[in-house]
């Protein structure tokens, strides 16, 4: 974490108490549809048990807040350090995370003490101006892991050959526009974030970048178009894919994006009927990539992106705003839906530092063989993503909420 | 099943009754300890969540049972002969063995629920003579999953750090006496099962076998001895160990048994301090030879083992009466305390014939690459085992009570 | 190597020279038609380079004769012992067994000087009474690894799409007569290698056993029978399958012998068309057992075998003369054509003791999780065998000549 | 292959047929002191057999230049195509990358017949203006392989305990002058190739990017340097490492460069001494990004690099000028003695569009996960490379001659 660039809004203090209140909150709503059993399972190394998300959440905030800022704090628990941190090498010897889904014990009620313990705790430092940044970056680190915990839950329940439901099934229809495009005359553009606002350290420094011209899609790519790409072979084409990618597909048999089955897809309300004007979403940037070039066009860089979406309203279009079942939708907004794919590696800004001690490890330290995706999904707590914001997963993770924004040259 | 081995003890039809409400009521107190989520853990693909072993006992008496011979019965959920057969082929497809603790969903409770539903409908069949050597079956399947409920729990929360105790712990102290041995001086002898009383179809037809002069030890090998072992570097001269042996050890470099941790081994009560007099328990067929090997002695055959069990009360030694922590402790009987090496492949007996349809899939095929072992172990409900059964286990595998009772040539 | 049970035929020392010359001939033989490249691939773990057993063998006698017994004898190449010992863990640190192929340096030409140089510091060893035993053994030893030499190089050019040929193609066919069978009306009897003749530790001591009546078939199971079985549907009904040989079976997606293409199979002449009437071979154990389940009878046991076999000539039969490609013709003799696989697990004899120092690990250390095979195949030195030997395979290994006999019981 | 960018120089084309024959030509120089079996030996599936690579580039002139342009040409072999194709999915199945080392068949004279033959029938087209272009083509890949042919033979080698030489020691010793900078104001610069000479496809289109202030060190990083880093625990510090490059680090125990042992390094001519003075090579992308951490410094971005090497001589520096064995000695060139990591994913270009067929795989299909390298090795061929060449490798790989040149900001 740089501190230069962490600037928690102290000018309301009483903001980011309630932040912290809302997003402490928000976590243990998400929980509340889940049994002990559910809240367990690990369905694969990449994604963890619920609770391990509530439990991992408070850990950071002992840890960086209440160890390092309180004086004569205890810790609740001398094995939760052991068990709940995630990868933080400098924080000492942690579980191996593939076997995150071994811990029945503590059970979600005994991590719920603890966050209250946590919680209570945490009053006085929320008053303290010298936390407010780490408090910020600790309340942005637990959106993520809100979204984490819905993408991860959705696969564990998958895994479960009844398809379970967590929520009932939301009232929406998706409605998809005809296609049309923001075009930009390319020039020097600045990117990344400024300002006194929080962000994470890898959306810095600001910088300036030369641009060709270009167009992007103003809506995403809907289940529709993706019908009509496996209808024309698109899976079977060597040709309009990665070699990676390739590979990947042929590995993995991959025909259709992760949760389709015939005419549905898997919801956090079990298995409905997929609505062709509704954006696609889980897919891997191997299928990203190779829908385009059977479009005739590109994804976009996430400079391109980022020129586009710093005219918009980052809190628009269809983000978290409470616990409940996160569906694409469709719409204008850059924000919302679906995170988007750029071709944009994961690498740093020009004079780009990461912050010393353990906080540092936060984004830099993952800074090869992985792609940017810009924007907000259904299951992104609104107003967390910005048009700076730089998301990244590997090419071929798909569980999270992953769209498609077309792009060309002009 | 071999119908013709099968004969339940119909002259007292209470007593199957008896057992039948005596069995399906351990099992509920087996599970009584754990918490939903302990329920749901499968620590590797050997083993099976707890709520899993509910469930498959419960489908095996629904589908062998009701759906075969209960006129106008309807099965209780469409989808649980898919989620919960194990391996019976010709019950159709089933989950993968490997997610099965994938399955939050039934809950404890539901599966409960299905539990009291099957146990009324049985209450009719256990009148039935026709059904008596089914059902004789499925309480002696029920009972071995019994015991794996038990080995698979142990094996689960061991693989957390904080070493959770399901149960308090037990008061008891073992004393091992000198070593003595049951001498034989070879011959002709009759093995295997014979008469009316139930037993499986591996333990026939009864034959007779030719043995060489022997003898058995009168104790299992203990913790103590199995200490003097390791400071002799037992785990480390190739020449004591079977070649796959050693290439195992090598692999997952072993140097103590499962469940070793400093002076303590890992129990159902958590970590407890070892008792050196107490038989040593979760030990590979390659740790076994090993150390018969060290000592100077061998493992009996299973003809061997069996030819002294003859005459001796198989209800004796430690084995389980109730819901409760299992645990070595030692004595002179054959049963009880661990399950014990043979050097014999489990294989077919002369003349031995699998029984027709599904049931016949109930031994004969797991007829290759596994050792037999003997006795009962303190997690066997107690009366479950005989002379003449046959348990068997992969040479590597060790998460069930298995211990050594020595043998040599006289 | 159990001394006592190895005495080599001192009586026509003469012989034993003989056999040595004769023996380290053959080797060089056999090497004769292929290339540098050919004599170096390793086509899978289990298997080894042509020219890695050119040396092996020859690290052999050098190791156990020249280094042990004959003094003032200085090793050839300080970097061949690390290079070419197989298995033997008391003869310290060797190559991993699956970069075998990596060695193209020493050359083929550079391990036959090699040879010569052994050769000729064994002529003085030859005429020695203390060294007999231990140049049987090696004699033995070398022949072993004639046949696996054969079985290797066919498994190597086989990896080729090409095709390859060693050899021009045979000239031979098979006739298979009606099946009949060796009846046997079971009782006691003796078992194992006795007397003055070369034997390998695992064929003794010889004991008595007890024997159920029993009919073993007087020819092998032929292509054409095994054509039949598969158009039943044999290798898709998993009522005829072990339950290990099933899995083996979908994972390795099984539906024929190894090399079976199409109306043809690959020999050491390359694709030749298949003889109905041959014995079938390269089968596994599982294929084996699934095969004599369907034919509804099943597998001798390996004394069921032997005892048949003790009124046979061991020089009967189609076994290996001279360099040449091996194919199984058929025809009455129990040797010859094939390895029969028997259902007895490789285990050790009543009061058997392996010997003691490196030889000792020849056989006994492999004794968990293999089947014994009898007989010999049409790649086996003739006259290696005997009525006694025990060759020994996992279950799912086929690329040796492996055959089926039927038996039943009576 | 973008047509419009490859320009073969037609205004000399004795040139091209002159570099045509020489490159032919030194191919066969490389394999020369190679035994047919050293020829066969795939030491890891990134690695091939040098026969192949011989194979593989007459298959590249057979394929798109025989049979795509010459008449009435027949293929040589009909096996051959499936043998030899490397990747190109337009082209057909293809053998198992994997298996390429079990080709013992065609020997190393079958295919070098078969190079004549290809060579031969060459001669024709070799005036033909309209295959100038895929000519050059055709000339650079075989370049590219000769490159792989070296580094992979010499992985080939090193598998071997006895470490053995294809060639002499060569008379070099290197000096480590002080590093110096080379300094750039930044600002917008012209980036990728433009003009008629060869280029790949990836190097363009040409285009414009904006740089802030920067300097790159006017040297490689020498063993001695790392030896620094190695003794400061460099490799033990998670700090210092990428995420994927810790666990990469830790799976594989990672504490050297390749081919370090003691003092020593293993070359083409068996393991040498290390000159301390002389560029560190055989080092992955992690390791290349954690000693720049560690010295306070970052690698740089393609284009930094690009820019730099405009005003220098590609023909410059330690690069391969015939068959003998590539060792980095160290000199101020930008090219020669190693490829240089970039922190740059390999990305397309701004407009970037692969060509249409079978050579269209040629590039573009790699363009994800990949780093780009800059520069030249002492095993490129002369001339080959040139500034706005893009070498890439995944960052785990290192058995290319790979280098470090420090880059910071000003």
């Amino acid at each position: 974490m740089a501190r230069t660039q962490i600037q928690a809004d102290n000018s309301d203090e009483r903001s980011l108490k309630q932040q912290f209140r809302r997003t402490r909150q928000l976590s243990q709503d998400l929980i509340a549809p889940l049994s002990e059993a559910d809240a367990l399972i690990q369905s694969m190394e990449d994604a963890s048990p619920a609770k391990w998300h509530l439990a991992h959440t408070t850990w950071f905030f002992e840890t960086f807040l209440l160890r390092d800022h309180a004086s004569a704090y205890q810790l609740y628990d001398q094995a939760y350090p052991f068990l709940f941190n995630s990868y933080y090498e400098a924080e000492g010897d942690r579980m191996l995370r593939s076997r995150r889904g071994m811990l029945s014990r503590p059970s979600v009620d005994e991590i719920l003490d603890w966050r209250r313990h946590v919680d209570a705790s945490m009053e006085d430092l929320l008053d303290e101006p010298d936390c407010a940044d780490l408090i910020a970056l600790g309340i942005a680190h637990e959106q993520q892991h809100q979204e984490l915990l819905l993408t991860d839950i959705k696969h564990a329940l998958f895994q479960n050959p009844i398809g379970p439901a967590m929520w009932g099934q939301p009232q929406c229809s998706a409605e998809a526009d005809d296609l049309g495009w923001h075009e930009h005359p390319g020039g020097i553009a600045r990117i990344g974030h400024e300002g006194p606002d929080f962000a994470f350290d890898n959306e810095g420094p600001a910088h300036r970048v030369l641009l060709e011209p270009f167009a992007v899609a103003d809506r995403l790519v809907t289940n529709g178009e993706w019908g009509d790409f496996i209808a024309d072979g698109g899976y079977d084409d060597p040709a309009l894919w990665l070699s990676d990618g390739w590979a990947w597909r042929n590995t993995h048999k991959i025909s259709a994006p992760l949760y389709w089955r015939g005419t549905e897809s898997f919801t956090h309300s079990g298995f409905q009927p997929r609505d062709p004007h509704a954006p696609v979403t889980h897919i891997s940037y191997y299928e990203a990539d190779a829908f385009a070039s059977w479009a005739g066009a590109r994804l976009p860089t996430e400079f391109e992106w980022e020129v586009i979406a710093q005219g918009q309203d980052r809190n628009d279009g269809n983000q978290l705003d409470q616990a409940g079942p996160p569906l694409p939708t469709g719409g204008r907004s850059l924000f919302g839906d679906c995170w988007q794919f750029t071709r944009s590696a994961y690498l740093p800004y020009p004079r780009f530092q990461p912050g010393a001690g353990a906080v540092g490890e936060y984004n830099g330290k993952f800074m090869s063989g992985q792609f940017v995706l810009k924007g907000a999904s259904c299951a992104t707590v609104r107003g967390h993503s910005r048009a700076s914001y730089r998301n990244f997963f590997y090419p071929h993770q798909r569980w999270q909420f992953t769209g498609l924004r077309l792009a060309k040259d002009i």
